[in-house]
């Protein structure tokens, strides 16, 4: 058994089990000094979330006469935080949990999704002013209408299964995955964007992402659905901040070429202030698609298992390196 | 062919096609005084909404040697605002519209419910109040929790049939309906709040819904998922105000007897200025479950195959009387 040092939190139980399986486990945040005076080198193991980043110069600076540590867990999907390259080269595994998150994705983006079209937080904000603006409010349903999936990954899956239930036409762009017989592939975005009314984003933030969704895009939407309803066109994006340029989100909410725009991640994070958030048919979250209690529990599961397999001297399943 | 007066609107769609058959048709609201002086005489059939009040004094004030009207149709469900007993006895037909809107009132009630569990309105007004606040905002997941329905009826069973892909459990009380096989039914009320997490109304408000939810009942609801998650109880009711007595519901929100309530409807309406509005862990919206542009096609649309029934000389077929 070995000592872990847990930085940024993890459930309750998790930390019991570890405790229980007879490890050391030390609950503490570290900051960016203690990180770089080669403190993890105490350590078996760490898990960390966001909040603690794990740079080349904190894996510099693990003594190597007496380094223990050769397990990076990250609690959670992202590992933007963790220098991958220089912890293979040391021969730590860096690991993440990416299962556990997924069903509350999915969730959060069916809900923006529900919440746009009906306008829910306009109702909600109007009803809290004293006014009843039932007569301003009138929405659309989603059933029949053409979803548009930008990559199509587990979540992005998951979205489409509850919405083809609900009666949507799901499309999807993704050129890192094979054709699935039951939905619509499409060979470009250009082509996503040309059929589909509600799009929601589902891939990575990488430098052929970033900025991908621009005005030229949103301008290609329909605004009228198979049957000659005028739903207009709606975009959510719980993936990654930077996908969507809210500069051009913003010029298209104001023009009228957007209907309306549900984020739950951001350019530049946390979000405060800028123009975006003001606008009626903005609706905004901040960064909680996976922060449910269910999804917190499956990490600290997940991440007992992988400390295990670790210790047992296996790879990591879902090792990264 | 014959006279139509259209006094509260309807789809412009339907208007052109009941044009197109051959009808007369006077679209133009009339307002008390005009009604109850016998003015509807003149027109075979009307469509109206909510506005227009078909009392027993307009019904009274039909010129009893010359009335045409045989027909009264309601572009939509309730029929609170026609004295049917009356239109009966002169042999006027009443009838609705009763399946155009399922659809739209079982996307909003799934909106409402993810909504609340995962704070979204309360995280775009912070937003809007630059507040970033992703730590407070930990929400909870559908699946896996039971979902009580109080009534199963067709809007009932549209959210359950949606929320049981979702993964949730699906419960339901209703005394007027036989047993369905793939959900579970409870034969009180009170063992329907006793097992379920997560309850939301599809009952008509009669004299013995009303004020059926209570503070008693909400305090019977668990609080912990069957996996043991903390997830809270939550309400949601689309149907028609009253049913949830909304000082008890406030009650139970300050002493922490309920995580969440969305009202799309309530005991006085417009609602405008009550306390219940402003608690944080309220959701609402103003009567908007059924306004959408679907639904009031599909009213249009039924409403003229309503007409064309009548002018056939058959009983329309979802005459009430």
């Amino acid at each position: 058994m070995g000592r872990i040092a847990i930085t940024d939190g993890m459930s309750e139980t998790a930390i019991s089990k570890l405790k229980h399986l007879g490890h050391d486990v030390v609950v503490e945040h570290y900051d960016k000094n203690d990180l770089e005076s080669g403190i993890l080198s105490e350590f078996d193991a760490i898990v960390v979330r966001s909040a603690t980043k794990i740079s080349k110069k904190v894996l510099d600076s693990l003594d190597p006469n007496r380094n223990n540590l050769k397990f990076i867990g990250r609690a959670g999907v992202g590992v933007d935080n963790i220098d991958i390259q220089t912890a293979s080269k040391l021969g730590i595994f860096v690991c993440n949990t990416p299962k556990a998150s997924t069903q509350s994705v999915v969730e959060m983006t069916l809900g923006h999704l529900f919440s746009s079209v009906r306008h829910l937080s306009r109702a909600d904000r109007d009803l809290r002013s004293g006014i009843w603006s039932k007569k301003q409010l009138k929405g659309s349903e989603l059933s029949g209408k053409k979803l548009g999936l930008v990559g199509f990954g587990r979540i992005s899956k998951g979205v489409a299964n509850i919405s083809h239930h609900l009666g949507m036409d799901i499309h999807y762009f993704d050129p890192f995955i094979d054709e699935n017989g039951q939905f619509t592939k499409h060979n470009s975005i250009e082509d996503l964007f040309d059929e589909c009314t509600h799009i929601s984003i589902h891939c990575n933030l990488t430098p052929e992402t970033e900025g991908l969704v621009n005005l030229d895009l949103i301008k290609r939407m329909p605004t009228f659905d198979k049957e000659g309803v005028e739903c207009g066109n709606h975009i959510v994006n719980c993936a990654r901040g930077g996908i969507i340029n809210e500069k051009d989100a913003l010029i298209a909410l104001n023009d009228g070429y957007l209907t309306s725009l549900a984020l739950d991640v951001f350019e530049i994070e946390p979000a405060t202030g800028q123009q975006l958030l003001q606008h009626e048919k903005f609706n905004g979250s901040p960064h909680i698609a996976a922060s449910t209690k269910e999804a917190q529990n499956r990490i600290g599961i997940e991440m007992v298992e992988l400390i295990d397999e670790f210790f047992r001297g296996e790879k990591p399943s879902t090792a990264l390196n």
